[in-house]
């Protein structure tokens, strides 16, 4: 099957406020033929959807496709929706309709897109995917906490925590900025390496940034004993060394 | 001298693109009295400027005030720039009137905006200090280039190579995504070590995403003999191993 001139984006829609959505998101949220909507449960809401139907024209004609994938780093429970997901995107492809596949943050980074965008070519012949970046939550965490993420030769590592962080101090040792995302069960392991290493007061714990329920935890202490949510980030900024302003151990 | 009341923003404007802005940054543009506009030179364009010009409304009161900021490592050239813009944001200040300070990309990464969020307080106690986060070219550029930056369990590290970059080999064992900024002169050395390590297909040099003149180069042995724009970047995107749907070592 020929997708010759059917165009896909991954359109990226910010960390959550709808008013941190970029032009380009809303001008190709309105043009696309169908809006394709990720949610974690068929009887639940879609945070993408929350985040962009203002932007979108009351009454217009193109279709809402809400598609689920379950929470989970199983792939005997991912991939059924996934298929799913290829064959409902495919049959609009295959009508050449425009598909603009909506995800919260940007579609690049730890995105559901990323999968749709690998399989895409092989998939669809011919179809266009273009990506419209969006606002990441990797900077909407600390503009909503007021702190730096990093400047002048400071370095940053980015971390699924979820996957393990036995080697969380020589991340501290070996990076100034150290951002632990997808925390899941291990958001104890992460505060204790944070005490281990004195880094208490450099650490900060935001949950659902820039969202209603927006959570900013300065003691991170105060969330040894919970399950990371899915919109939860600690980002560990040492302040070490920094730009051209500021010398050797200065913070 | 007291700045109750008075508010300072960092707002961020993007990789580049005019219609990478988000509505955020426009209303706050809007309803600031003063736009600190910084540029490299006083007698270049400001990009930020660019960026920015055509969301303010034409014939508004609003002073635009352009700070020159040298591209420079050396503090000696860079201070004495400093002190000139902290003296004129801070008389606007102490007169009582808001402030938006423009970057590209993100306020907290990489930003001169850094410096101000950390002055404010000490100089301006009771300022607020607000930070509207931008799209950043750390995902800007995979958009534009048409990869994924990182996916699944996926570690990414942020580099800004200028500052060195011996450790290259270990970074690319290490993480799974190297995200190299400020490349200055190490280009030719970050090249090396890529080829060395026999990722050339999995590397892309990015300069100026998004804008005018924006410069894909997926051999990256041809820009080796090249200074980085200040614009630039390399991305390394291993995909040893990627999100639940897909096996080690499957790419």
């Amino acid at each position: 099957m020929s997708a010759g001139g059917t165009i896909l984006w991954g359109v990226g829609v910010g960390p959550g406020a709808p008013d941190l959505v970029t032009l380009r998101a809303i001008a190709t949220l309105r043009k696309a033929d169908v809006l394709a909507l990720p949610r974690s449960s068929d009887f639940g809401g879609s945070t993408a959807w929350s985040i962009v139907k203002e932007h979108v024209e009351p009454g217009a004609q193109q279709e809402k496709l809400f598609l689920t994938f379950p929470m989970s780093n199983d792939p005997s429970r991912v991939r059924p929706s996934w298929d799913r997901a290829l064959a409902e995107i495919g049959a609009r492809i295959a009508a050449g309709k425009s598909v603009a596949f909506v995800t919260e943050g940007d579609p690049t980074l730890y995105s559901t897109f990323v999968y749709l965008q690998r399989e895409a070519p092989r998939r669809w012949p011919g179809v266009r995917v273009e990506v419209v970046p969006g606002v990441t939550s990797v900077t909407g965490v600390p503009a909503a906490a007021g702190i730096a993420l990093a400047d002048g030769r400071e370095r940053i590592a980015i971390v699924p925590a979820a996957y393990g962080v036995d080697d969380a101090d020589e991340l501290f040792r070996r990076f100034d900025t150290v951002v632990f995302m997808k925390m899941g069960p291990q958001v104890g392991q992460v505060v204790e390496a944070i005490e281990r290493n004195g880094l208490l007061d450099r650490a900060v714990y935001v949950a659902k940034a820039t969202m209603r329920g927006e959570r900013i935890v300065r003691d991170v202490r105060e969330v040894a004993g919970e399950r990371g949510d899915c919109f939860a980030m600690m980002v560990v900024a040492q302040k070490r060394r920094s730009g051209a302003l500021f010398g050797e151990g200065e913070t």
